[in-house]
């Protein structure tokens, strides 16, 4: 079931733009409505700026239900690609190094992330039997070998993990530099919190899925105050269980920086 | 739900003798019916030795249905346990060092896992929420994080991998050196096929679904002839699921010796 992604098949969608290994695809850049200073974009990169205007054009102007401002603006990104493939990670991250000290190329490890096929419908305890080196073990059922598509990765982060803001402002001081190098498929009706800071997705597939249905009434610009992801990223796991696809999660990394104060968060939550 | 384990609650259930770590806790010493070279136990180690008339007398010359030859010599030492935590670890394994090049405790890495509590009903992304420096991920739901009784610990192994016959037989050279440093709980409903290699679990609740209820006609003596750890470890998964427990996977290795010529094994198995 493996297969070849071509770069053209590939969108990412980002608010900044400051990353080398972006250059080979085309970028699609969503200028946060409430982001009022103008975008510095420097040479060689393929993109196309979408900014209010164009959400007015292409929404309306009446659609004020729904905000593509902060985290959400991403999300504008994946309605407006064409792409099969979207990759999205958040502006507050770069690159990660793996444990040898490598930069880890996000992008290629989500591409490949989602060449492979998936295995929700039994556990491999040996982790990705795709993976070279690897198998699947002694017990797994031959027939439930060949895998499922594979069309959700969901990456995570070094440094700051993707705590709530509770457990955030109990813990601020405590980092993840734990690097896992496996990429495990997430079984079938096991529920997850699907993180929007690095993901990886088939937009032909899970385009209409991961789309910010819930969003708290008083969302804010740092991730442990928002939900929408959480909550999109768990219908997205529902519709892949019934559809009988593959969600993974571990590989690739990136590397968060700190951002914000998660008491502040919490005390602000507490008066509302 | 954390809580600590003596050593007098736990059981080692072997068939060979030659590990310092074990001296700390009974053992179980069951002799294969098979094996007809007296034991050579050193001094030192507190443990009661089970032979073929223990098996007739305690059972019955009668029950020949159930052969506890080979592998299956194991199950007979969970039968006559009264401890409530049992370690079981096959013979052709050693002490495996973790990436930092230190000697794993296998069991007490087996009786950290047991004291924890699991997460079988929703994924954490970054694994082992119970471990420090990791927590429960955004979006985890508050009501789930205190977690549920943990009762079944699947260790993993390096050097060769617990592939079946037909894989080995394709991939004779490759070997597991990939260590990961995680416990995952497996979701429940999520089938595995639990290896019988290294395993420890909570006896007074998993004892009666641990035992080779179904064993080929045709066992043989090395891990890939037999299925019966399979078997079992599925029915042991089934009702862990129904009665809300939980299993996790990886954490600790044990280093495997090679043995055997898994071709010949399956060309064995193409004439019956």
């Amino acid at each position: 079931m493996s297969q070849i992604i071509e770069d053209s098949e590939v969108d990412i969608v980002i608010r900044a733009l400051r990353r080398k290994i972006f250059c080979r695809f085309h970028l699609i850049v969503v200028k946060d409505p409430d982001f009022e200073e103008n975008l510095q974009i420097p040479p060689g990169f393929d993109y196309h700026v979408y900014t209010k205007s164009d959400m007015v054009q292409i929404l309306g102007s009446t659609t004020t239900a729904i905000s593509f401002s902060g985290h959400s603006c991403w999300y504008f990104g994946y309605l407006v690609s064409h792409k099969k493939y979207i990759v999205s990670i958040d502006d507050d991250c770069i690159l990660a190094r793996d444990d040898q000290g490598h930069l880890i190329d996000v992008v290629a490890q989500h591409i490949s992330n989602l060449i492979q096929p998936a295995t929700p419908f039994f556990f491999n305890t040996l982790y990705d039997p795709y993976r070279n080196g690897s198998d699947f073990m002694r017990g797994y059922p031959f027939r439930l070998r060949s895998g499922v598509n594979y069309v959700l990765s969901c990456g995570l982060w070094l440094n700051p993990a993707d705590y709530g803001a509770p457990t955030q402002a109990v813990k601020p001081d405590e980092r993840n530099h734990c690097y896992i190098d496996v990429v495990l498929t997430v079984p079938t009706q096991a529920m997850m919190p699907v993180s929007g800071i690095n993901i990886g997705f088939n937009r032909e597939v899970m385009g209409l899925a991961l789309f910010p249905g819930l969003r708290l009434s008083r969302e804010g610009k740092i991730r442990w105050e928002t939900m929408e992801d959480i909550w999109c990223g768990m219908c997205a796991k529902v519709v892949c269980d019934h559809l009988g696809l593959g969600v993974k999660s571990c590989l690739p990394y990136v590397w968060r920086g700190d951002s914000g104060d998660a008491l502040e968060s919490v005390k602000r939550d507490g008066k509302g």
